[in-house]
């Protein structure tokens, strides 16, 4: 009998690895419960604990460790779409338990959306949820925005056999310039990164008068750039400096993680002289600014207040956080526009954050260029070049290929709101803000109101998109092809 | 002194020879003038080709003939660029000498509407035009259906060495095999097949019943895929039949006239072997039936209504013609949603019609399911395959391009749209609608509104975005780069 290619012994296995890990950030919440005497909190995290962690033994067990072997692409792909499913799928169980959230599809949409870092929420009362419920939320983001299985790489030596595809699949370190020629030593860098991160914003959150639980919660949810907070009105009733703190970590949640470790380091001109970094600053200024002078009036000519609240939303929307210091909808008729076509842009590589990403815009951009001066002048050659160094033409067909199948997932979920029966504002904004992991879009998903009022196909539709957006649609989508299980 | 590469004298003298060929056109306005009595019409039509026949006379002068060199690329994008600003701008003669249209930026908008055979109109009374200009109105989308440079190429001779890059840069041979091995001989085809089909239609609506002014006027805004009528209700009051046979006509226009070509020689496999063709035939059939199924409510459960009202305005929005056989947008709330994304279609290469074309898709499509493939089995090679024949990558890496600079154009014209105070669905309808050369679009633009109310910046806005849709955005946009200047 023919062997499979794909060993599924293997690929429930690192499943199962993935939920332990998950079950284990469960029993987090229970602290959290003890230090606010909400005893319901005990069970219902230790009963959700002792669920996904006995799946995840159960799924372990059925490979022998020491037979690992390096993941196979497709092997990769299915374990990384699986991971995902089934965390989300787990991670609904706090809800459901405590009855916080009743329904099941509210429960998945709103798991889904932490996991992935999209920060659409179906809850209308935010406030009306126990803390220990909050920090779970807030914690799904923190897990998600780096990656559970670029986490189990940096703590399980075993895995690092198995690790590149698995890495890549998950998109963690895609367009991640090696920080290490070891593979766990990068994963290790990268959560260290993004540990010292979300520690400064806590420091600085709880210095400015932010209470240290809120203060957690919104750095898990700024660094992951996820978008939940712990207030029905997200930032809104925040003092002007923790706006602008939180505007800066959301910036920095934002950038590649490589180059916080060359900041690090003091080598601080491969930041500056990085193509994608400069697009990003740039972009990030001159939005903010056309629409400071939009909605300077809206704000009684108060230019500060009208400079913060434009930094707040562009960086927010285009690191793809989701938080919101001032409801966008209200401002003069263009603005909301503006903030539309924000959310396509997306963050850069090798952040946590989502979106077509600006380095793909930049080399995109310059192969417009490119074939516009070919035109004009068929005899020269004109190579693309990308950081100073020229970029291989397959590389630009693939980035060509990925903006255009970014654009038909677009399209196509477009088609399925509007047909579902959902106005064509909010059909768009819908699909574009959780395939590009954002939260909130404009209609009737704005960012005051919630996707609790969605169809149940909506919600469930919207949460595979999530999915599809945070592991760069490829992952998910090739595991649907007949091809992927072909030799 | 170095002499410029680009012969300006050559230019000028062919934009000459085009306007020569438009003012001979506007005399056709004068019989029938005479024939309904409408006075005025003499001196308005004798007096526009007067005006135009002299600035082409006066350009055409500035270049010996005899000197004739073969166009080049840069020089072919200038002519062509400027020959349609040229002939759009004279071709507002006629509405500005009766004083039919008085506002300038409307007759502008009018007239670039017909030669890019966009077909959306600034009149909110059509009926209230005189015979003549209704006829220059139909005429200059039958002039511009075709190209008229393909005109010139196809009756001066002594421009046959001129040929190839400017038929290209005028996009009405792209994707033509070529009929001949002689480019004039191609022309000729093209515009002999052009005209049959114009007279077979002009014969079948006259059999039909209706008027021969009305039969003539709609067949050219038909083969052309224009769109403009003669009544202020488009093609809402006409017989069923009537409506079946304009559908069919449509839909012939859309074709690639190669097709057509074969068709008359008998060749009917070559037809329906053609990839383009069949996507076409199918997306067409499928999305009348879709649509049908959506409105047989609406249409009291009567199939061959619902039916007939569905494939008329999928066909008509699929070839960009943009005639209207009810208004769509009182359909139940999602069928406006798919009449949207038929927009993005649009016909096939070597048509009249516009938009992104259905073969770039059927290419981008093998594409995006290549490079799923590839992911999946990276050991084997997938070619891309077009009509039983491989595509080159660089072919493939043009289409791609293509696709990404309409969507960016598209995208660009509905952030302006959007700032200067439209709301959403206007600004992107009226986008994608001129861009494609289609004609009504949603909001405020629909299919029984006209876009008369739309403030002044928009509306040269529009008539440049047709003009760039038309001439397929790369000729008319490359004149604006620096490097097309230098050598």
């Amino acid at each position: 009998m023919m062997k499979s290619f794909i060993n599924y012994r293997f690929v429930l296995h690192t499943l199962g690895v993935t939920l332990i890990f998950e079950s284990l950030f469960m029993l987090l919440g229970i602290p959290v419960a003890a230090f606010y005497g909400e005893t319901q909190g005990y069970a219902v995290m230790f009963e959700s604990f002792l669920v996904t962690g006995i799946i995840g033994v159960l799924l372990s067990g059925l490979y022998n460790r020491k037979a690992m072997h390096e993941a196979k692409k497709q092997e990769s792909f299915l374990i990384v779409s699986l991971s995902w499913l089934f965390i989300s799928l787990l991670g609904t169980l706090p809800y459901q338990i405590s009855g916080g959230i009743p329904r099941f599809v509210d429960a998945f949409f709103e798991s889904v959306s932490g996991f992935t870092t999209t920060g659409s929420s179906i809850l209308s009362d935010i406030e009306a949820l126990p803390k220990y419920l909050l920090f779970w939320r807030a914690l799904t983001h923190w897990i998600g925005g780096m990656g559970i299985i670029v986490l189990v790489i940096a703590i399980m030596p075993y895995f690092k056999v198995a690790g590149t595809h698995l890495m890549i699949a998950e998109g963690s370190i895609g367009g991640v310039e090696r920080l290490s020629p070891r593979l766990i030593e990068t994963a290790k860098r990268l959560w260290f990164i993004y540990i010292v991160l979300t520690i400064l914003e806590i420091i600085w959150l709880t210095v400015l008068g932010m209470d240290l639980f809120d203060s957690v919660c919104h750095s898990f949810a700024t660094i992951a750039t996820g978008g939940f907070g712990t207030k029905n009105d997200s930032i809104i009733s925040y003092s002007p400096a923790i706006q602008y703190v939180i505007t800066l970590f959301m910036f920095l949640s934002g950038m590649n993680f490589a180059l916080h470790y060359f900041g690090f380091k003091g080598k601080l001109k491969q930041v500056f002289q990085n193509d994608e970094f400069r697009a990003y600053f740039w972009i990030v200024i001159i939005s903010s600014l056309l629409l400071t002078v939009i909605i300077l009036g809206y704000y009684s000519n108060d230019v500060e207040m009208a400079f913060r609240q434009s930094i707040f939303q562009v960086v927010s929307i285009m690191t793809c956080t989701g938080f919101a210091s001032a409801d966008y909808l209200l401002w003069p008729h263009n603005a909301p526009g503006i903030i539309f076509f924000l959310m396509f842009v997306g963050a850069c590589v090798g952040s946590t954050g989502g979106g077509i990403k600006i380095s793909r815009y930049v080399i995109i951009f310059r192969r417009i260029r490119q074939s516009f001066r070919r035109i004009a002048n068929p005899a020269c050659i004109y190579t693309i070049k990308y950081n100073g160094k020229p970029v291989e033409m397959s590389i630009v067909r693939s980035i060509m290929t990925f903006a255009l199948i970014y654009i038909g997932t677009f399209t196509v979920g477009t088609f399925l709101m509007v047909a579902s029966g959902l106005d064509f504002a909010t059909s768009s904004s819908s699909i574009i803000t959780t395939l590009g992991g954002i939260g909130p879009g404009l209609g009737l998903v704005g960012p005051v109101f919630n996707f609790g009022g969605l169809p149940v196909f909506d919600k469930f539709y919207l949460a595979f998109n999530m999915i599809l957006g945070r592991l760069e649609i490829i992952t998910v989508l090739t595991i649907f092809t007949p091809s992927f299980y072909r030799y």
